[in-house]
């Protein structure tokens, strides 16, 4: 059945994918236009809707009780604002030159085809999953889904074993070694890079390698999987790397994520380097009038660099959905860009990061000074003032910001913000000093541990300008 | 004697008061001048020097174990670089047109002069302490000066009582009525304002107010003190309004500060309205060459109003003093001015504000949105999630922000960071909606609480312009 045919006067956006992006673009969308306007349909492979990808690790670890408290609002809510949602039901193909979508019913196996007047693509992002033997053993557990959190979990209420091997060490993978630590398990972490927490420059990234093994957490850093051994049961039994096996009960993959966008590939639409849609601001995909994409399966661009990334996160995909809903709505929203702000913890360590780092700054022809500092959260005389460590990049002779890491405890991952806000505004290091930020001492030292970084980055800049 | 004979052919830096911002330009200075090339000779009347005023109420409190962690840097750690520090000596008169100082040793009475190439006034402020009846009656404390501090622990270690009155609610009242409430005082805070926190418009100082009540601290607002009662031993037994008296074992006043420009004004330098000297951008005093002043006894340039303030924070002499010192000591730097930025506490209670309040712009004839909206410190599934209400007020037509205050919990306070980077940058709050904040479950909701204000007063303004 041509669902097209039973379209009236009315518009009809088709929304692919049904979590943050899809669903905010739709919820927007119908905020700007009544369902006697705009016929909204969304398409959902899955079984869930709007829910929190980034605390799947906090539902493992236990410390959110259930499921449900991650879904923001729910198959019924989106369909109460009639919106007419499809779950369980994956589009296959999407036929650009007639504007229309081919979906799937995934267990009965049914196709039909769906026209559009508009169409959302918001088909996310899909684990890296090597192909290597053993990677499909029971106890290997992605955690990019709800589907893959209960799978997660039912492994560890069956499993008797205590030892855990997380593989990557980006935001991800340290979360689920918080995770697995929170629920008693005795954890490997395997990574492929120098450092933890590639998206620091090493020199940060060991400051996290050494708190994480502070945290009993055994970290095996520049270290290759090869397999995934199995028991005679069939079930994971150890991680191999070139050099030795870890035992494991159970393996978390934390190895990062690449654009889905097989749909959009095979539908000839632009993608970048990194196989995410590029998008123009108003977050249209590039060449097509009545088609927009965003969340996990676009690249942004970096304000900082003048580049397009691929930048995964929750937060980015909820302002692109009301961006997207505005425009298919009617209405008229932009998205600038990124400056690539990211905050993590590992148990009560707090990292964070915006900015370029040094391989970045270097790739894109930016000279730049670089300062690490040591502060405290609190005036130094206040009860728990934690230290924690700044790294600041700022350019060569302009002093403009570049980048920010910051690796501490309690109140350290939040200040990333400043910089945040400093770097899209083109601060240079020198305004940051001058900055009027929130003083007491209960908050922070009479100079903010960032500013305490910009200071020694200016006078650096000074020096060699 | 006069001092100016026995100098040479170096230069002399004179500095008139010797806590944050007069000390700190004295070592900014001796960072960038050797003592062979610039003496420098600093007055302080007191007993100590760069010590934090701001941390008094936590050492009241017991939060911080002893006054020593309070001081910075002391007396022997300024003489150690070649700093002539004199403590215990007040700097009587200033003659602009010799270029020299009258200092009177406190103890002995002696006077002198000393001659200046280079003059530094950081004089401080001085408590607003009202005039009248049984106002230094003994158990009536301000919390000034270290030695005030000490005073009021002593009276405290002396006194029976458990009944404390705080007059003024600022952040001075509100930190002392919860350094008493640590102490096991029942706390009353009788306030003028109509409600506590007047640096807030006073719907969000009523969120303060009943927090504070729910501390169990009895406030009284709208209420003007007319004198002190004094029992039979001549110490204080109650503060009394011109409708009820209160019972005080003790009284706390946090009523305030005024630049101290009594040298200042008899010596012609230019004064603003509040009483605070007027500088240049290099904190130079308008109009004299070889003066600088810095610190409570300043104005300051308020960027979002374009009006002169006095700020006495600090955060703001720190600064000073550092700019101060570079200039004095050849170097450059400017003070750019001020957003009016602050974060104080009351129990497990934050309180942020910037910018302009709701009077604040209408006096200087900018027309606003403003709106509040309740968030969390974390996404609201994570535990420990705390509610925050953020005010945020913006410019009609432009969008451009002008102020934010926020109530909250944990995690609240230095949210106002983001604001005040904005602020300085000009922003807008759809350019706010926009920014790319550190977003993870522990840290933050998918959308910054800050943005979520910024995004509701985008809207508002898109519909009234």
């Amino acid at each position: 059945m041509d669902m097209s045919d039973a379209q009236g006067a009315r518009e009809r956006l088709v929304v692919i994918g049904g979590d943050a992006a899809g669903m905010s673009a739709a919820s927007q969308a119908r905020r700007l236009r009544g369902p006697d306007e705009l016929e909204i349909v969304a398409f959902e492979r899955g079984h869930f809707t709007s829910y929190s990808a980034c605390g799947i690790p906090y539902w493992v670890s236990g410390d959110v009780p259930d499921r449900d408290r991650l879904i923001a609002r729910t198959a019924g809510e989106h369909r109460a604002r009639d919106i007419d949602l499809r779950l369980r039901t994956e589009v296959t193909e999407i036929d650009v030159d007639r504007g229309r979508v081919r979906a799937r019913d995934v267990d009965s196996g049914a196709e039909s085809w769906t026209s559009y007047d508009k169409l959302v693509i918001a088909t996310g992002a899909r684990p890296v999953r090597p192909d290597l033997p053993g990677m499909d053993a029971p106890g290997v557990h992605g955690v990019q889904t709800l589907d893959d959190g209960q799978a997660l979990l039912d492994t560890l209420a069956r499993t008797r074993g205590r030892r855990a091997v997380v593989v990557g060490a980006g935001y991800i993978g340290v979360e689920m070694a918080e995770a697995m630590i929170k629920r008693g398990y005795e954890v490997t972490v395997v990574n492929r890079g120098k450092e933890p927490m590639a998206t620091l420059d090493p020199d940060m990234g060991r400051l996290v390698h050494r708190a994480m093994e502070g945290m009993g957490i055994t970290m095996v850093n520049e270290a290759e999987v090869t397999k995934l051994l199995t028991g005679d049961d069939g079930h994971v039994r150890a991680v191999a790397t070139e050099r030795a096996e870890y035992p494991a009960d159970v393996v978390v993959l934390g190895i990062g994520v690449r654009p889905e966008t097989s749909l959009a590939r095979a539908a000839g639409l632009p993608l970048g380097d990194s196989g995410g849609l590029l998008t123009d601001r108003s977050m249209r995909v590039r060449g097509h009038e009545s088609i927009w994409a965003g969340g996990d399966c676009v690249e942004v661009l970096d304000l900082v660099s003048g580049q397009q990334r691929h930048i995964p996160l929750g937060t980015h995909a909820n302002k692109h959905g009301q961006i997207i809903g505005a425009n298919a709505g009617g209405g008229y929203a932009t998205f600038p860009g990124v400056v690539g702000t990211a905050v993590s913890k590992v148990c009560d360590l707090e990292i964070a990061r915006t900015g370029l780092r040094e391989k970045d700054a270097l790739r894109v022809g930016l000279r730049f000074e670089s300062v690490t500092i040591e502060s405290t959260s609190r005036a130094g005389y206040y009860p728990n003032a934690s230290p924690m460590t700044v790294k600041m990049l700022a350019e060569l002779r302009t002093g403009r910001l570049l980048g920010v890491q910051i690796v501490g405890h309690e109140g350290a991952g939040k200040r990333v913000d400043i910089a945040a806000v400093a770097l899209t505004a083109g601060m240079t290091v020198d305004q940051m000093t001058a900055l009027d930020l929130g003083y007491a001492p209960p908050f922070s030292p009479v100079w903010d541990p960032v500013q305490v970084a910009a200071r020694k980055a200016a006078t650096k800049i000074r020096a060699t300008s």
